[in-house]
């Protein structure tokens, strides 16, 4: 049961959200710059970064519905069911994932920000350099990480609601991918 | 030595802030809503919260800036080495410290979300209840340390300079507690 009372059938950050509309806002436009805005980072790759913490820290609501956008995002509803397991093995041991160094060596920093910022060594930043991250991907790859050692925290701090079971975050990924952080479904006045 | 190249002179979360000013905008309205917005909180209570979070996180910067703002806020010059000495007593044993036992619970909630948000528990929260916390306030309170423990990552995964001395802190404290996040004198061009 939740720490605090949530409007009904609301799961996981969307209670909270709803809760407490004057801090959702920046919380919703920060997560909308980070894993949508322009990047040289692909969408993709910024999901994973968010997953990839948010399973460090054991957030189930966190790493299961970036995990789906990040799947969304790397192909069609044809590889969907690839594309999860990809986000299994990276949250399982990136190091042995089937994807590019620099995704490892960014993943390498997120983990070492998720235990603390101290954490973060001029050796980590060095390997990711050397596979060809500049300075605002590095920046980004900490402001993800750290972001969501607070989006982690803050769902799981307030004991919010979320489903155990994997599909039914498949259509939330599709919105979140697809539909973004600011303007949900709920805010979107869009004729279509 | 920071790990990315930042404007020079700029100390701890400005350096970043200055650096990126897409997800700057966000990260300060957040502080701005939650260290200042209204709330049935005072303005130093929730700077206590952050700061004792951020020394939790052994955060140098967040702690020394934002324990300056809250004892700029706790009263006006004459006191400020009182209010100073206070911050001081609460980082090192809140439950010693002479505060209301209402912030001590909202302080132990705060300390737990720190640890990672599965460890707040029933207990704490029916604790602050006891002292009269209203559900926006445990909400808060889990915000309030969640978003440091983002800003403390931020700040140190980046390995930002900070000045060491508490004095330093002063009128930075000054300018975060009366003229906020959103238009600070960093962003200034102020000729003086």
């Amino acid at each position: 049961m939740p720490h605090i009372t949530f409007p009904e059938g609301l799961p996981g950050i969307t209670g909270p959200l709803a809760f407490r509309p004057d801090t959702a806002e920046p919380l919703r436009r920060l997560a909308e710059v980070l894993l949508r805005g322009p990047n040289t980072l692909s969408r993709a790759d910024r999901e994973i970064i968010a997953t990839y913490t948010s399973s460090q820290n054991d957030c189930h609501f966190c790493q299961t519905s970036h995990g789906a956008a990040a799947a969304h995002h790397l192909g069609g509803p044809v590889e969907l069911a690839t594309n999860f397991a990809l986000i299994s093995a990276i949250k399982r041991d990136f190091e042995a994932a089937p994807i590019s160094p620099k995704l490892k060596a960014l993943l390498n920093i997120a983990g070492h920000v998720q235990q603390g910022g101290k954490r973060v060594t001029a050796e980590d930043i060095a390997r990711a350099r050397e596979q060809g991250a500049t300075d605002t991907e590095i920046h980004d790859t900490v402001l993800i990480a750290a972001a969501f050692c607070m989006y982690n925290r803050y769902v799981d701090g307030l004991a919010t609601w979320a489903p155990q079971e994997e599909e039914a975050y498949i259509p939330m990924g599709a919105s979140m991918a697809h539909e973004g952080y600011v303007t949900t479904r709920v805010q979107n006045s869009d004729p279509q």
